[in-house]
């Protein structure tokens, strides 16, 4: 079965419908006779600043020992991948993010790069990856210092030490800051005496505990003197050498969870167990002998985010996993609907191919301009993370603006994988449910990164909040009255930055002319006033209804920021959905073939246009489009999905995912096959003169 | 852990957040002083016509013999629901829709009725008993006559003679009439002859083809004489006491799917394979020994609609199904959501239980209206459905108006069952994603409903397209010029009912005095008028944008028609919406309690409201709501949330699912302990004087 789906069989002939046939648009931008794309050069764009290091990721993922087996009895999956963990590091992959001196190669992007693309291979694989050396070993890393580092990161690389993270409690996920399990210094032995106290302290959901780690680096609350100094890490040994907890530590497995069964993730418990006082991580924070506590960072808040702020790493992880498995399925469900065919169009021609009908178009095609507005994305993400991990760029205001992006477009890009996987699904109908065809087991992998590293609304709402903050922030000083006026007065873009991560009309200057761009009237100038205008007028209007909370009582303050909850984590999500709108526009002005960047343009327009759609009735209500216009959004979209079907194949091609990657039996040429048979079939059938009349045909004579 | 499940904790005292502290709203309805529902008034209600039977299914699948084992091996689940399929037999569960002379007890809504609760159990058993007794035994029942039923009915009710519904091919799934098997007329044997003539033609996807089915109805295209009289079903064995399959038959496993592992899908193809004449299922069409084709109706296209309308039933008892589905998630998300705690609310008090954010009651509350009005919209169906199956209401147009108003509702409820069951499984984090909480599984085994017995996107077009006859029917005989100005002149509502399924105006006396509706211009008479009139409109523009059509060539009629193919699905969803809001509001005016309808109303208005919401631009494009309205729609659902959110257990409480339905730790009380049991830690630990003082209070000082 494997074999088959991994050979791709191209058609030998294009089969498009002869014309005057059906409902159809040209299936190539061969035939469409008009700009097409260059392949190579999108797909190189698109694999973006770490091309090499992902193209070699891909290249070692085409081994099927890396591949997710459907259907594999979770224990056997447990094992498999813990093997493959195994192969990583023998390939060199368990040890770009770490430093020289302990074997490692320094190249925090490259790393981030390279682990993304396993999501190909297996999204277990890429998640207890992550788990050993993203959380774990960073843990140890960014949060330890020398002495935990010369002890411990050799072993973590090359996986003689695997780990788990032990942050999130069953009572606390969110809210890390309220965990219950404490760290209590014990000057009379040196030591700390880890304790969760009650049930929802225990330690939850962790990969690596059920099973195959070692020890654990534990977030508690470091307690010493009597004083809680808030939540600290700890390298915790949980196993001796048979795999038995030690003393005073006890465990439940997590059982099946609804994808990822490649990982063992676990509960831990801990009775009093006692660690010495050099297990506490002390880069940001440590305790004297005499269990003094003593801190770079004066303020309890601060350090906790510093501390938080230097795991960051997972989020900008998933955020490009989610786009490389939503291409994935794009890729799928594109090229069936390329070849495959149902009903026939009412003119008594052939079939209709899937992606010539209008809805199957809109069900594809918007997608497909996210996907690429996040691959856009996601590379400044990482370039950001690099410049901060890497020291270039490391600044606390580079490395704020680095947890603020990173928890805008993770939400967005592992909200449309789902979204985009399902459409794919059902796109795919009774095939799509097929688990050889890929798409199920991708969404149920992906589904819980929509609440992990970061519930998605929370951290859409941190996001939010630092918007608020950078609005306020420009007022410093100015009265109420004064601001009101102030705000009034100004013209949409003048104000505000969105964040501040980028400067407005920066990325609008449009390389393409006017007359090459769909509309007149929604340019790419026009859709970008409208996306940051949106974003600038919500954070403003929600500013004025949280004035009152200033003044307020807690309680009082925190029913009016309750109220405005929603509405602030939909403004985070326009504020990321303007990021990713950016990030595409600047990734296709800097192509430089003409037609791969016309082709290109009509993708950003649709990008932009859909997400204008999206939101059309705020545009109206708040008297950015007027009705005329906004009717005009929907036309121009279904005009743009014909534009670019010609150009579908070739723009999921540009993913340049092998056949190893893709697997999928309806994406191998074997639909086009089938169609091709059984048009042979009835042509045979058709020149022998046997083949039966129609009744209705009957009924005319 | 199954037993500590089922068995719910009920909190001994409500901790409800003290007053003053986060921002909360009442937690239960007697905290708000407030109407309060008559929960088990409710209940009865929301069971509907045949409330007796649905219980005592859910009694019979109390039984932890028939629960979903979470990650059990695809052949172990198999053979168990197999099994599970024999006690169904055992106890009478099998044989509600037959005929009394064959053990049967004639009653078609009961029986629909019960198997949708088979879906609490494990949604494999609920899909196999359709396959079984739903699919194959109705064809044999509804497309055979007397000799057929005397010779295999008994044998399908009891199970003695387990069989597919080989109806779908690998080349064709939506459209029927295209398949490619072929039942060719020997006269010289007295035999057809059933082939599979490509690779595209075999039968797939079919529940009981890899391993248990003994024969199937296999529907071909019924060749005899030269001509082909289009898709009928044949009763064809499939394999030997033994289990292999006869001469000419072979097939493959469909390996793992993406849910409802517990049934054995698979592919089948049919070498010239021989059965005898008598096994046509020749209800609506007969073949005589020499080969001459009869039909009592005369044209093959209603022939073929009414072959395949009389298994319209599995549409209904997808739609009752994947509501009890997502009242099920429902209940566990918003159980959990009244006991879990996250963040304190910044102003010092404790932390704040989640349905007491504002988000997350957005999140969940407007769904909880949804599955109420698709409740009552699927009793309507059922009884419907009764009407025509059980004969008291058997008349073309019934028919007719039941296989719309199913084609309206399957698509929106499975559909509203993939979006709650994935939005319940997020708003429980972590626990939402263990296969013990329920969600993920739910998701999973529901996921294909949305695609099969009818593409929900091809249903939809279908109830489109009745909707634009019914529209041209007014106009039959006036011309076109005509046709315009009539339009023109007439006001929303005098013009088009809606497909004819109900009259407007009909439903639209609130009994609740305007008082007690929500906002006065939101109203429930204005509500309506706003659904309805959005129906309308659409078909209406619809039809004058495919007017052209008519006078066109085929193939531009095609383009034309593509043009138009989404928005006429959306007119279709919109026209379903507006079946589901009348059917709530009829369904809340029969209530009786004051209290009750009082609570009840506010949840009808909060779906209305909902679905104005989703389809603000529209409204306010087609100037059907000026943006002052519009603005307020959204202020009007986030204050119903607020009075809602203290209903919302009752709400749900009144699913009246036992312990045994709900399984899932997290709603089983567990959660509730676990926070008792960290506030008593707290409170102990601050009452001996021992409690750690914070790092803050400490600089304070």
């Amino acid at each position: 079965m494997t074999d088959a789906a991994v050979r791709p069989t191209k058609p030998a002939t294009n089969t498009r419908t002869p014309a005057g046939g059906a409902p159809t648009a040209a299936h190539s931008a061969a035939e469409a006779h008009e700009p097409r794309i260059d392949v190579a050069a999108v797909e190189n764009a698109l694999l973006g600043t770490w091309a090499e290091t992902r193209r070699s990721a891909r290249e070692l993922i085409k081994d099927p020992v890396f591949w997710r087996i459907d259907g594999q009895p979770m224990a056997d999956h447990r094992e498999r991948v813990l093997s493959q963990l195994h192969l990583l590091v023998d390939n060199d992959g368990s040890r770009r993010a770490f430093p020289a001196e302990y074997g490692g190669l320094d190249d925090n992007g490259a790393n981030l790069a390279g682990f993304m693309e396993l999501v190909l291979a297996d999204p277990s694989l890429q998640i207890k990856s992550g788990v050993q050396w993203g959380l774990f070993g960073s843990a140890i890393y960014q949060l330890g210092t020398k002495v935990h580092h010369d002890r411990w990161l050799r072993d973590v690389i090359s996986l003689e030490l695997p780990g788990a993270f032990a942050m999130t409690e069953t009572g606390h996920g969110s809210d890390v800051a309220a965990i219950g399990t404490t760290a209590t210094y014990d000057p009379a032995t040196e030591e700390f005496v880890i304790h969760t106290p009650f049930r929802g302290a225990w330690k939850d959901y962790l990969g690596n505990a059920a099973l195959h780690g070692k020890a654990a680096t534990v977030f508690a609350q470091l307690i010493t003197g009597g004083v809680n100094y808030g939540v600290h890490c700890f390298f915790v040994p949980l196993r001796d050498e048979t795999g038995a907890f030690l003393p005073g530590i006890g465990g439940e497995d997590d059982g099946v969870k609804g994808g990822l069964n490649g990982i063992d993730n676990g509960r831990l418990h801990f009775d009093h167990v006692r660690v010495p006082r050099e297990n506490l991580l002390n880069r940001y924070g440590d305790v004297a002998p005499d269990g003094t506590y003593s801190s770079e960072i004066p303020t309890p808040g601060r350090r906790f985010f510093t501390m938080l702020g230097a795991l960051v790493q997972g989020r900008v992880s998933l955020d490009g996993a989610a786009t490389t498995g939503t291409a994935l399925a794009l890729h799928i469900a594109v090229t069936y609907a390329n070849q495959r065919r149902q009903f026939d169009s009412g003119s008594g021609s052939d079939e209709v191919v899937l992606l010539d009908y209008g809805k199957h178009q809109r069900r594809l095609l918007p997608r497909l301009a996210q996907v690429y507005a996040q691959f856009f994305a996601n590379d400044e993400l990482l370039r950001k993370f690099d410049g901060v991990f890497g020291g270039t760029a490391d600044t606390p205001e580079e490395r704020e603006d680095l947890e603020t992006l990173a928890a805008a477009l993770k939400p967005l890009s592992t909200w449309n994988a789902l979204d985009t996987i399902q459409e794919c699904r059902e796109a795919c109908g009774g095939a799509g449910f097929l688990a050889e065809n890929r798409l199920v087991g991708l969404h149920q992998d992906l589904d819980v990164y929509v609440t992990f590293e970061g519930d998605n609304n929370v951290l859409l709402q941190l996001v939010g909040k630092r918007l608020l903050s950078d609005y306020a922030r420009q007022f410093k000083g100015a009265d109420a009255a004064k601001l009101a006026g102030f705000a009034a007065r100004q013209t949409a873009g003048k104000l505000f930055h969105g964040a501040g991560l980028r400067q407005l009309g920066q990325t609008v200057a449009d390389f393409g002319s006017t007359a090459r761009s769909v509309e007149l009237g929604l340019r790419a100038d026009q859709q970008h006033d409208l996306l940051a205008g949106r974003v600038e007028q919500m954070v403003s209007d929600i500013a004025a209804r949280l004035r009152p909370a200033a003044k307020a009582s807690p309680a009082d303050a925190a029913v009016i920021f309750n109220a405005n909850q929603s509405e602030l984590i939909e403004a985070a999500r326009a504020h990321g959905e303007l990021l990713q709108w950016e990030a595409l526009t600047d990734g296709v002005n800097r192509i430089e073939d003409e037609g791969t960047r016309q082709v290109l343009t009509w993708l950003r327009d649709l990008f932009g246009l859909s997400l204008i759609e999206k939101h059309l009735a705020w545009h109206l209500i708040n008297g950015r489009l007027s009705t005329q216009r906004a009717a005009a959004v929907t036309r121009y979209i279904d005009r743009l999905c014909l534009r670019l079907r010609p150009h579908a194949q070739d723009l999921v091609d540009a993913f340049g995912f092998a056949p190893e990657h893709v697997r999928a039996p309806i994406a191998s040429g074997a639909e086009q096959a089938r169609q091709d048979e059984a048009r042979a079939h009835y042509a045979a059938l058709a020149a022998s003169g046997e083949a039966p009349v129609s009744e209705k045909s009957l009924k005319k004579k």
